[in-house]
C-alpha cells in the first residue's frame, strides 16, 4: 500500500534551540506498522533482554527480510553502553544480517521472495550528495542513516538486527548467495567488508607485503582477503599463542608486537598495514614498519587518541589513513568475490539469550573470531 | 690527484658497545685538504662565530663551489641548538646554497668553471639502495649524507654552507639558471624542493583545492608552487595580519585558524592541506577541512607529538602523510621549473655577522620569509 505523508508542526518554543532531533520529528511520514521482536538494551549498560516493538510494513521499494542469522559486532557493545554517546533507548544493536525475504513492495526489481539478502551498517542515506551518486554511501555528507540507534527517513528511530525481522529499502539491501554457510556470511556485512574496503580502495595484493594489527573479528577478514588478492601477509599480534591461527587463516609471517627485536628487525618492510585495533595501543611502535611511501589504514578506533610523531611520517613519506565500511555496490562486489572464493567469516554460533555473556566475552577478546545469532533461537 | 684510502683499525676495548661514529671512523679516506672559512656554532646553543677549517680538495668527481648566497632555514637553528640530538661542533650550517663553480675534478661531465651550482640538503647517499636508484636518495636506506653535521664517506665531519666554498661530488649538486636572482634561488634548495615535492608526488594541480597552513619559509613556497600548478589555493594561518601578504602570493582565500566560525565552514572543502607548521599545533584542528579521501601532508616538525583522533580519517577516509626534502633529480627539476615560470623565494639578504640576530628573529617568525646569507659579506 502506498504511505501517507503528513507533515506535522510542532509549536516550539525553544525555537531557537532547535535540535536535529526535534527537526526529523517534524516531518515525519506515518505508515501501517507491524509487529516485531527483538532483544534490546533498554538503557546504556543495562544488560540486553527481550523486547516487542514495530517496523513499517515493507512499502513500494521495500524488501521484508526474516533475519536467519546477526553477527556480534564490538560496536554493537560500545553503542549499547552508549560509549559514542548519543544512542537511543530501547536499543536493539545489530548490523550484520542475513535473512530470507519474505515479502517484496510492488516496485521493488532486485529482489523476490525466497531470496537470500544481507543488511549492513546502513539502510539509507540521502542518494544525491557526491558520495551518494559515486556509491560511497558510507561517507554521505547527510550522515547514511544506520541500521539501528537513529532516526530513519520517516522520523522512526531504526532497530537493529537482534530481531527477527527487518524491513529496508532493496537498493541497500545486498544479494547474498545461497552456496555460503550463512552464520558465516553475516560478519561479512561488517567486519568484511571494513578490511576489504581498504585493500580495494588502495589496491592491496599480489607483490605487496600487507600487516594485519590485531587478529579478531576485523583481522581475521583483512587476512582472509589479503592472502586472497595474493599478497604475502604478515599478523602483527600481541598474542603469540595466536600463530597458529593466523597461519592456519593463510597468513606468511607472524610478528609478535611486543618483541622489540623481530620489530626492529621488520623495520621498513612493509607496504601497508591495515590496523584493526581498538584498544589502546601507540601508532608509532607501527609507522616504523612500513617501507618508504607505505600507508597505515585504521579501520579501528582506539578510546582515547594515540599520538603521532611527524617523523615516522615524513622520514619515509608514509601515510596514515583511515577507512569507514563501504558502499553498497562495493559491499555486494566482496560478498560476490566471497560466494566465488569460499570465503567466509570464522564464527561460532549463539542462541540469542547468549547475548550478555557472549558480549563480555567480546571485549576479554574470547571469541575466534565473531559471534554470530542464530535467530531461529528468538 | 687520486685519493689515498688507508683502513685504520681501532682496538675497541668495548667492542660490543661498537657505534655508529666508531664504525664510521674505521674506515677513514685521506685527502689533501684546501683552507675554507665559515661561521659555526662552536658547541650547542653558544652564538655562531667566525671559524677557520678545511674541506677535501676537489676529487676527480667532484666541483667546488664558491658561495655566493646561503638561506638560513629554521632547522639550522634546531641542529645549531642540539634541539634534535646528535649534533657535531663545531657546526657549520646551512643547506641552501647557491654559488659559482671555481673548480672542476678530471672526470666531472655535468659541470664547467663558471657554471652556478646549488647544493641542498644532502651531499651524498649510498646510491645503490632501491631509493637512490629511483632518485629518491633523501630516503636513502642509510641514511643520505647530510650537508653539515655528520660524517661524509671519508670519515669527516660535513661542513655547510655558511661559508665560503663547498666540494661536491657533481651527481649531488644542481644546475641553477641565472636567469633568476640567485639570492631568491637559494630557499629553493630546501623551503622550496620541501614544498614541491609532495605538490608532485600527490599530483596537487588543477581542479585541487588545497590549504597551506603557515605561511613562513615553507608555507610561502607552497602557496607559489600550488598556484602555478594551477589549484585554488586557501591560506591558513594563526596571523590575520598575513592575509595581503597571502593574496600577494596568489592565494585566492585566507583562513584564520583561530576563528572557529571559519574554520567550521570550511569543513570537507580541501583536496590537499600542506602543512608547513613547526610549532606546536593540533592536526585534528586541520583533518576536519580535508574532503573525502583528501589528504593533509606534514613537512614541519613539531616540538611534542600531537595527539591523532582516528575518527577523523575514518569518518572520510582521510590521509595524515609526511614528506621530507626531495630527491637530485626532482629538486633539478623545480630548480628548472622556477627558471621557467621565474619563482623564487621571498627573501631579506642579511649580512654573514647578522646570523645570530637572524637566528633570533626566525625563532620570532619575523622575516618575509627567508634571511639568505650574502657571502661576500664573510
Amino acid at each position: 500500500m502506498d504511505n501517507v505523508k503528513i507533515t506535522i508542526c510542532y509549536f516550539d518554543y525553544n525555537y531557537f534551540n532547535v535540535n536535529l532531533i526535534s527537526l526529523l520529528c517534524t516531518n515525519k511520514t506515518l505508515r501501517l506498522m507491524i509487529p516485531a521482536k527483538g532483544y534490546a538494551a533498554p538503557k546504556a549498560a543495562i544488560p540486553l533482554e527481550p523486547f516487542k516493538f514495530e517496523r513499517r510494513e515493507a512499502g513500494p521499494h521495500d524488501v521484508q527480510v526474516e533475519i536467519l542469522y546477526c553477527g556480534v559486532c564490538h560496536s554493537d557493545i560500545h553503542q549499547a553502553r552508549d560509549e559514542w554517546g548519543g544512542a537511543m533507548f530501547p536499543m536493539v544493536p545489530g548490523h550484520e544480517i542475513v535473512g530470507k525475504v519474505v515479502k517484496v513492495g510492488d516496485h521493488v526489481t532486485k529482489f523476490k521472495v525466497g531470496d537470500i539478502a544481507g543488511v549492513g551498517v546502513f539502510v539509507d542515506s540521502c542518494r544525491h550528495c557526491p558520495s551518494c551518486l559515486a556509491g560511497e554511501e558510507q561517507y554521505c555528507d547527510e550522515s547514511p542513516t544506520f541500521t539501528y540507534s537513529t532516526y530513519d527517513k520517516d522520523g522512526n528511530v531504526t532497530y537493529g538486527g537482534y530481531s527477527n525481522q527487518i524491513v529496508v529499502d532493496e537498493n541497500y539491501t545486498l544479494h547474498v548467495s545461497e552456496k555460503l554457510p550463512l552464520a558465516g556470511v553475516a560478519p561479512l556485512l561488517c567486519a568484511g567488508i571494513t578490511t576489504w574496503s581498504p585493500i580495494q580502495h588502495w589496491k592491496m595484493g599480489k607483490g605487496h607485503k600487507v600487516g594485519v594489527v590485531g587478529l579478531g573479528g576485523l583481522g581475521h577478514m583483512a587476512v582472509k582477503f589479503a592472502v586472497s588478492k595474493g599478497a604475502e601477509v604478515t599478523v602483527l599480534s600481541t598474542s603469540p599463542n595466536k600463530k597458529a591461527d593466523a597461519e592456519k587463516l593463510g597468513a606468511h609471517h607472524f610478528l609478535v608486537t611486543r618483541e622489540k627485536e623481530q620489530m626492529n628487525a621488520a623495520e621498513r618492510s612493509l607496504d601497508f598495514i591495515i590496523n584493526t585495533v581498538s584498544a589502546q595501543h601507540q601508532y608509532n611502535d607501527y609507522l616504523p614498519l612500513l617501507k618508504i611511501s607505505g600507508t597505515m589504514v585504521l579501520v579501528g578506533i582506539p578510546p582515547e587518541e594515540p599520538s603521532l610523531g611527524a617523523v615516522n611520517l615524513i622520514s619515509k613519506r608514509r601515510s596514515i589513513a583511515g577507512s569507514m565500511i563501504g558502499g553498497i555496490k562495493e559491499t555486494q562486489e566482496m560478498l560476490d568475490y566471497c560466494a566465488e572464493h569460499n570465503i567466509v567469516s570464522e564464527v561460532e554460533v549463539i542462541p540469542m539469550n547468549y547475548i550478555n555473556e557472549a558480549f563480555e566475552r567480546v571485549i576479554k577478546g574470547d571469541v575466534r573470531y565473531r559471534f554470530v545469532i542464530d535467530m531461529a533461537t528468538l
